[in-house]
């Protein structure tokens, strides 16, 4: 068999396990031929390729990024761009492709697969909030990083009476900062599901100063928004390229937690450290079975499908169902982190 | 309530941030008492504990270990032992106690609970080989731990030709050499569920020297065996305390490699290295869970029970369920780690 | 011996294990009598400290931030401070001080030295700009997050065209941004002591990219400044209490660049995660032998000296002298590293 | 100019950021070329190398192990190794070479430039037992790991009554087991330089039982050994290629203390993760400078030196003084740790 690969959106620890696995299941259990893409969609719409032999990929399981580049190119931005995948795919006799990336990705990849090409794909969000999968890998990488953080600013913090306010990725959900905050025991989090009162929040932090504590550490997904009216708030708006720049919540947040609670406030914005570098032993474990699995899916011929993790068994479901909901924080989760505004 | 906690067996990553999770949310929420018994089941049938309240649990969610101790003493080892430890939790007044442990733990909580004490276990073992549980805290911690000291020895180890063999945690099951061989692109794992021929190792390395790679790394789960008769192997003994004490696969495996390969092979014994320290963002989560879920089912009555993690659900299972068989590594498992002899 | 410690201004990677030495050397090799005033001068000020024996300092050598609290009250700001230190000393019966902190603590200890107290001083700062000293500890645990991010940043970066801008420590000297970005190589570092010009380093970064380069990285010191009149510069000001406020370099620095270069550009803000947490190994051996040789100073009866390091030597060095200059990075060392402007 | 660059001896953390460096400074600054002996003075003795330039070092920065590949082949193994050495030179138009290593490589490197060729060292050793110089690369990486392994082990050894014994580098001398032992607290350190008594060490450790401490941490350098007729003791002997192989003092010491203090004792044998991945900042630095100020001495004709770390300075000393002796850990090194017996 001959098959194409490609990473598309935003970078995310564990794509090149992917890659990897992908390649060492069909070339040297299938003996299949893997071709790779350059910078996601765009490749296969300019068919611009490498080919993945074992040399290829040697060495990447630990590296983050991705060996095949990316971009936010999708097929249907290109008016005749549905025609030139097909067009390529038969041009290069590929028996399936094997796309990599988030939501918008797999959108692209429903499109493709209704439009009768071979598709298998693999989910990737550091976000978690892809609804029909338990976990995507990245995810657990950018919770350790942001941990991490949050353990050493735990002792700082102490010295001084001060409220840090750490801002972690997350622009329409709270898993990271959730789990990050759960995980370092934050004292307050703040998150894009649930719009926050900055009273209630400045009250929260107050209590614990109150009780005789020296420090206090908020996290705020970078979509978390107050709630209309609370206090006044910039949004952001589009960088010269027209994608979101978010004007910083924890900025924000630390000019408002000062002036209510009569204390040092200061930001930490860890930005891309969360979606780079070496992913966690769990992600490239993740990762690697998603890869393993996907070639699998396409010798049996079971198309239109994206692999996902249930429990600890990695299935096949439906890239329609995949695509449809936003798998957001529910409400029991939140209960259990009792930090949670 | 009055709520009584234990930590019992071989340490583990999350022990602490399963304490404090049982207090902050019995004592805060619920507002209930919460002690805890020193070393295990040791200070319940000695009556020996402290109170534990918000102070006291500060600042341990990070720290390995376990502030109340541990022990391996059982109630069964002393001939009394259920009737006493019934009599101190009348004595003490308590509602419920929650013992924190592994396969022998949850045996002696379900002969205590058998017995009619009101118990809700919560699952320990790094070696992830509890059955009704998707995963077990502590596991990741160790993965996690193998795995950096994986990635390390590849760099080195391919700076000269040369094999090392990595010997990790696992007496009965290859759960954590499974994980972080794959994490770490191991290049042969040898685990307690399939004794392995030594020819066919020597084998399966020698292809790697002869395809021209420089080295190689096999991850050994410190309870694997050789298939009877393919090598001498000293199994060890017992120490003095009638403990068992492995002579050291890595250690036999590095003569027997060397022999047969004519290649440098050397050691690397990581030991309780993988079972200590500051448990991963992971662990710490899913510790958290179950000490809040524990609490939970105090409140509802739920006895005779155990947390346990069933995709990203916590549920409830019966302690007797949860002994029944150690979980070993299905074959499917093995396949998808292309590695595995 | 009676010896008194504190630990004064911003927090550091090593205080404790400075203040655990302290008190082993004095207390079981010497015999001495070891207290710790809380929150740094104002302890002493207020005469509000504890007894520090050897459970007092157990498990604190790894521990980040000061069990002893720190504050920024110095003896000159109270009107009648010196007299007030010198009263306490007197009442205390104590033979020795030991302030652990950096410029202004080491004011302030001059001035006490020169009124006749008995003063031993250790240096702090993660700045590493105190002049007769090689190294202070907590730089080398400063310029390891930094770096551990920056390595982080450069693979994610490196999958999509990105500018990152990376803000570090440093208001008046740039070697932690000289250190992490030589450490992680980075393609342009800017620092305080050489005012920046905006088109020169867009110049730089933009070569990159001319050259094929998808990605640069550039790191800022939090007090770098642009030439005058090179571009827009919001200063920052003063936060309630006084305290400098920095507007923020990179996110100023990933404005300007965006729109010279046509490519995003995004910043990272580490912050106060540089200054917590577990110290290095050599940032915690470098504090144990400060806090070993200051009592060797106290029982020499060498007083108004501080320890420093030269070469692999701890020496004795008078406060004077300590005060005097700031160290900045000298010409040569920036030549070594090429990225800086 | 045209200079060659090879690696020879065990490896080093750090080795990558040397070459880089070598490259960095050379091509683009004094546009010299540069080219890779393959495996050492192997590469130079069989004109096996390659071509150095930027992207030949593209990423190497903070790699652990060396892309040129390592082995332990001197000139002097040659009959006419130094003739075949200066005919290589010549032919392939060399004006310096720089070789990268520890002792052994320093040795051959005097013997080359003895012999006339010109020659630029760079010296290499995990232990930092090289005299001339204040540290090595490698070193500050290799007591960082052992640091973090110790920092595990203190938190699980505490939840049980158990003495662990930790086996780190250092055949000859105990820099790494008293650095990181200093670092970690360890409670007893036995180095090679110190033949330690058994019974002193047994009933160190003891004491701190007696004391009611639940456990105690060991560090042996690989090297140490009991006195003369103190304990029986296996020396090991030598592995297939004559290299030395160890018995492992640590396995030995923990069979002895189990046996005299009556507690479980068990190893840990950290072994070549020590001297493997990717190299701390500290290392980084360090090497990058080495690699700069090599290629500064070649310009300006000093052969016959090395590069070495004075205080905060690299300074040039000639290879005939760095190989004289040894560097062994001074006595007042040891007194400042007080758990060396």
């Amino acid at each position: 068999m001959r098959i194409g690969v490609l990473t598309s959106g935003g970078d995310c620890p564990g794509l090149n396990a992917v890659i990897r696995s992908v390649v060492h299941r069909a070339v040297v259990d299938h003996g299949d031929e893997v071709i790779g893409f350059r910078d996601g969609w765009k490749g296969l719409l300019e068919c611009d390729y490498l080919k993945l032999d074992l040399d290829a990929v040697s060495g990447i399981l630990a590296r983050g990024g991705t060996i095949l580049g990316s971009s936010r190119v999708q097929p249907a931005h290109l008016r005749d761009g549905v025609e030139r995948a097909k067009g390529h795919v038969a041009e290069l006799g590929l028996d399936a492709i094997i796309p990599i990336g988030g939501e918008g990705t797999l959108k692209a990849a429903r499109l493709l697969s209704d439009s009768g090409l071979p598709i298998v794909g693999v989910p990737k969000t550091i976000d978690n909030d892809i609804a029909v999968t338990d976990v995507t890998f990245g995810f657990d990488t950018a919770v350790g990083v942001a941990t991490e953080a949050l353990d050493r600013l735990k002792t700082t913090a102490e010295s001084h009476q001060r409220v840090l306010i750490v801002e972690v990725m997350g622009r329409h959900t709270g898993w990271i900062a959730l789990h990050s905050g759960m995980a370092a025991g934050a004292h307050a989090i703040v998150v894009p599901e649930r719009p926050f009162d900055i009273e209630e929040l400045a009250a929260k932090v107050g209590e614990r100063f109150e009780a005789g504590k020296r420090f206090a550490i908020v996290v705020a997904a970078e979509g978390a928004k107050p709630r209309a009216g609370t206090m006044e708030f910039d949004e952001g708006g589009k960088d010269i390229y027209g994608h979101e720049r978010f004007a910083g919540i924890a900025r924000q947040l630390s000019l408002e937690l000062e002036e209510r609670l009569g204390k040092e406030a200061r930001p930490v914005i860890l930005g891309h450290v969360q979606r780079g570098g070496t992913p966690t032993a769990y992600d490239r474990v993740l990762a690697t079975r998603f890869g393993w699995h996907a070639v699998e899916a396409v010798h049996r011929g079971e198309f239109g499908m994206m692999t996902a993790l249930r429990g600890t068994d990695i299935v096949m479901v439906s890239l329609a169902e995949a695509v449809e909901t936003l798998k957001t924080v529910p409400d029991e989760r939140y209960a259990e982190a009792e930090c949670v505004l």
